[in-house]
């Protein structure tokens, strides 16, 4: 779909996220003016979308409303949605990609029926045994990315080193860094420190056989400090590591609010700092940071946060836009293909640009 | 050695950490105004500790010297600090809390090294498979406690219910909450997340049989908000956490420094605040939180962070000579023969207090 002189279709789950499908049109809107030519297909309940796009005029003329019967709820396990969900707006916007009606699909609903989903339809990598979730991230020098952030509770070793692969492609494009560096997080630097699941993924990746700057381990403090441009790790401890870096993000600046509003001194004070107080929390905001993809399928799938609103939604929109745009799926087959030859990986379709 | 009229000694490698020996005898002399009964086993290298004395004549007044032929370097290996460093100012330290001369001891040496001789020296208790690393930390809500922070890479179920026990008597104690509420930390709060460990961890501790209001699993987000007194979790997921909330103050508190310095009305603006900020940083001053207890062994062992300075030493000090006046471990082994019945633990010795 994204050949010169079409334009680029994302297929949207319009029905997921706790303010879905408002924050989902809404969203839409905000992205137009920076995206005039993308078009999106809107899988949902088409009575609810179809009136809330006659609030939107401009969102109308960029999509096309496609019925799903049923949703995904928030506590379906992923066996039951699997089972269960085939007419959902989830499975159908997938389903759009598989397809090739679409070059991305954006959801923010239940994290693991996606994953399940998407498996499901669309398949993994010749190469890659599980997709992980990538995200891009701030550290104190900058955006870096990182992967697995939940999708997989349990990683071998060997999964550990495809994520390497995977996310060092995606920092290449994502961040335009010719050469990202790489490492993986652990509790200490020294080779000798972490479980053997870490030691065994460093070995390989220190080996040179990978065309990768993997610089060994990282620790918590030195991947906030911009390390590395990649941090890669397993869906337990990224997941943990992701929520503990928004949750102490959070308690700072609830404290800070509370110190301005501590005494009058303070509230003077802060009518000369707020611009730059008002930067820093933007800098801050984890709707500017929304979206992390599902990497290693044949197509790309983005997952929004659930609790997001319009903005969010957006950006998370805007980074499959970018990805499907500069072919990220592409890229990475070729990676794979020359870091695990082996049997040819298939021929990338227009759904795994 | 706590027994009334005695005073309370406690023993120091001082030789462990960057800033050895002077942080250690500078860190002792900002506590003697706070603590003028307490007495110290000062372990290392004599002459070296003789001289550094005589410029802080009300710390000589408050210890003993004992001299140590050798020294724990960063770089040991346990094996090789357990074989090769039986004459070092640690093993020497832990060896004094053993024998009954002090009521705890405090390092900022090597973890795995401290973790290793103070296994072998002083051994679990009983019912304890594996000591763990606990400290206190600071949320939205206040102060609560984590472990394991970093004593072990991978633990079983029933290692995650032992901490469970020892962490809400650490909260009780260290943070005067009558009845603690004790989480396990997880990538999200359905019972059905998660690996089989904490699964099954949380399946124990919701059965009821054990004495602990138990609300199942947290996440990072809901732990820095302050869910609960007492977050469960294995010692390499607790340890990049730890990195990753210490790394992210860092981060916050480089960019107000920057946001601040951005621009005139910004400096003068942070003339009005800057004792709100100041107190800020106090708040997430590593140094106030400095000092994990390795609980479960028969003694009080308090890890310092190795590249703390004398106000971060004496903070770990400090906190030694709460956890020994306090009676924590033998209010922790009552405890575990309540929880887990069985052949009657040891009695415990002076040093055990």
């Amino acid at each position: 779909m994204s050949t010169a002189g079409q334009p680029l279709v994302i297929a949207l789950d319009a029905m997921g996220g706790d303010q879905a499908p408002d924050m989902v049109i809404a969203g839409i809107d905000l992205l137009r003016g920076r995206h005039p030519d993308v078009r999106f297909l809107l899988f949902g309940d088409e009575p609810t979308l179809t009136g809330l796009l006659a609030k939107y005029p401009r969102v109308a003329d960029a999509v096309t409303v496609r019925h799903a019967a049923s949703v995904v709820l928030g506590e379906d396990k992923p066996s039951t949605a699997l089972r269960q969900r085939r007419d959902s707006s989830m499975r159908l916007a997938i389903e759009a990609v598989h397809k090739g009606d679409a070059a991305g699909v954006v959801s923010a609903g239940n994290t693991g029926a996606l994953m399940a989903m998407a498996k499901v339809v669309l398949r993994t990598m010749a190469g890659i045994d599980r997709p992980a979730i990538c995200s891009k991230l701030v550290s104190q020098r900058g955006p870096y990315v990182m992967l697995d952030l939940g999708a997989n509770i349990e990683c071998s070793a060997e999964n550990l080193v495809q994520f390497a692969v995977m996310g060092e492609v995606f920092a290449r494009l994502l961040l335009g860094i010719e050469r990202p560096s790489v490492g993986i997080l652990n509790v200490g630097v020294e080779e000798l420190k972490g479980n053997e699941r870490v030691q065994a993924a460093a070995a390989r990746l220190r080996d040179g056989t990978l065309p990768i700057d993997f610089r060994g381990f990282v620790e918590g403090t030195e991947m906030m400090a911009g390390a590395v441009d990649v941090v890669v790790t397993d869906g337990f401890t990224g997941n943990v590591a992701l929520k503990v870096l928004e949750g102490t993000v959070k308690m700072y600046s609830q404290f800070l609010r509370q110190a301005f509003a501590s005494s009058w001194l303070n509230r003077v004070g802060y009518l000369f700092v707020r611009g730059a107080i008002g930067a820093l929390r933007r800098k801050f905001d984890p709707r500017l940071y929304n979206g992390g993809m599902l990497v290693g399928l044949n197509g790309i799938v983005v997952k929004s946060h659930g609790g997001t609103d319009a903005l969010g939604f957006s950006t998370a929109v805007e980074f499959a836009i970018g990805l499907a745009a500069q072919g990220y799926n592409r890229q990475v087959m070729e990676e794979l293909s020359r870091a695990f030859p082996g049997p040819p990986a298939k021929p990338a379709t227009a759904a795994g640009a």
